[in-house]
């Protein structure tokens, strides 16, 4: 198997994009893929220096190839836009435009067979919508600019993914979004995707939405009404899920071993369960897509960037995990 | 200060209550701690015979001393109903009373001041519907009979503590039941009895309802409207409470030490994170009673009932922190 070619966008280079990648490059290099920055030179030398590394940056306009010496850090130019004036920690039209971008670039190389996957550092909404882009995150641009309508993000830490079958929301809106065939999409999407991670069929649990899966329709109804279905559905295409189980007993049962994939209902109901349990080794995964993307799990951290603390741990598991799924694609 | 004197309750007997008390007994005695069970002498006897114990029950009509042989088990009688005909895991009206009868006794002895604190073992809530009793579990019992308006139950476990706002209803319902009153309520009462177990001045975090605290405001507004006014009001009140929090990083920072009470919205929110970090080690706590009650976090695990392999760390943990509020009660 050839190596995995990796395109690894800066995101806001105000947050701490930069210096993560600065950090991780070594590492980078030593989890036997090839990567490509996609983003601004000035601001990944600008990360370097901060970090005192003695690596150089090489500004690409385009890729002609994937072979590059250790003390270089290749950065394909990912945007026109100015971003010198751009400080640190500050949200700006530009910065949001150029992240942007360096996610399209990424996204269109990789659609075109001239890379094998993206991983992304984190980008700021705010900067999207300071320039007039209306995407809440990644995976709207990913999902939209790739054609696909059912993709889902999964957080995947310490052999356990989870799905969410609504995200970002308000709690008082994910009734509404909850449906047999939106929990079956979901359902189908974990079990896509993580043959490819753990070279065998995954066991997916399936949480309840309300308290003690609503102890046998005491508290609520959607587990009879909505999940149960959705599970018995699954079973029928035959993918080993079961449920509705009681959120607070499920995550402890797959923390224990019993589930490889979760599918919770909520933003909140997955994200408490793995921020606890894999903290930083926390990466995202989305699925569904028609190509390998994976992503830090944390945001731009504007509290601390630009002053080299940022953790890289999570952009080195991303790159891992986006090795695995194409050295495991079909 | 006196030996803590603790009235244990059987619980539904049918359940995993009276083998964790014929097993934790040993552990008990080294507590420092007086204890007696209050329930039904048959039932304490056959768990005994279960596990192997060589200690043997004495029945007791009422409470003369507090003063028994390590070798004795003491049980008050504490209900009249007779339980010879009952089967392990299995509902019926007569456990379900019964369990009912245990605790009414070990309320109103405590009330009295002729024990200090009561520790229960599970009930099961199909068990007192059978018995036409219409509570959802132990602490409406508790409330009504001591005359308690304002109470909570805590989950507690190495060193945090999580008061929810709403607890046994649909998610669906949570939303009614949250008003600035009902969160400053909880935000008291953890600033109530955390002193008792930390021996200082807690330091409270408030989760919100929706996901990343509703990021402005773009996902709902309930931090804004009702949790916010709450904390402003708590601080007002010279309690060291924060928030609103989003709850997915709330847990990990109580985790790593930041806070000591959490204040969570509904069930899972609380539930997820504290079976997740503590799981046999947690234990329920009764605030706002005028009396002290602890009790295992688990339920009645009828589908062990009976073999002897309950594990009995939850009663020892609940009686350790019974012990400790008895000792520190103002």
């Amino acid at each position: 198997m050839n190596t995995p070619r990796l395109l690894i966008t800066l995101g806001d280079v105000a947050g701490i994009g930069p210096e993560i990648v600065a950090k991780a490059w070594p590492a980078l290099r030593s989890e036997g893929v090839a990567p490509i920055v996609v983003g601004d030179p000035f601001w990944m030398e600008y990360a370097l220096k901060l970090i005192g590394s003695p690596l150089r940056v090489e500004p690409l306009k385009q890729i002609t190839t994937w072979d590059f010496d250790a003390s270089i850090v290749p950065c394909l130019i990912g945007s026109d836009q100015n971003l010198r004036s751009m400080t640190p920690g500050h949200v700006t039209a530009e910065g949001g435009r150029a992240a942007y971008d360096f996610l399209c670039t990424a996204i269109d190389l990789t659609m075109a067979r001239q890379a094998d996957g993206i991983v992304t550092a984190p980008l700021h909404k705010e900067g999207l919508r300071a320039a007039g882009l209306k995407y809440p995150g990644h995976t709207e641009i990913l999902a939209e600019r790739t054609g696909t309508k059912s993709f889902a993000m999964l957080l995947w830490g310490d052999g356990l993914a989870v799905a969410h079958v609504t995200l970002h929301m308000a709690l008082r809106d994910v009734f509404q979004h909850l449906t047999p065939t939106t929990v079956l999409d979901k359902i189908r999407l974990l079990d896509g995707i993580l043959p490819r991670l753990l070279e065998r069929r995954p066991r997916i649990g399936v949480a309840a939405l309300n308290p003690h899966a609503s102890d046998g329709g005491l508290f609520g109804d959607e587990e009879k009404t909505i999940i149960a279905p959705a599970v018995e559905m699954a079973i029928a295409e035959g993918i080993e899920a079961s449920g509705p189980w009681p959120s607070d007993t499920l995550f402890v049962r797959a923390h224990q071993g019993e589930f490889d994939g979760i599918v919770a209902m909520y933003h909140d109901q997955g994200h408490i369960a793995m921020k606890l349990r894999s903290g930083k080794r926390a990466v995202n995964i989305s699925a569904g897509l028609p190509i390998v993307r994976t992503s830090v799990a944390h945001g731009t951290a504007y509290d601390i960037a630009g002053r080299g603390i940022a953790e890289e741990g999570s952009l080195i598991a991303a790159v891992r995990v986006a090795a695995q799924l194409v050295r495991n694609q079909g």
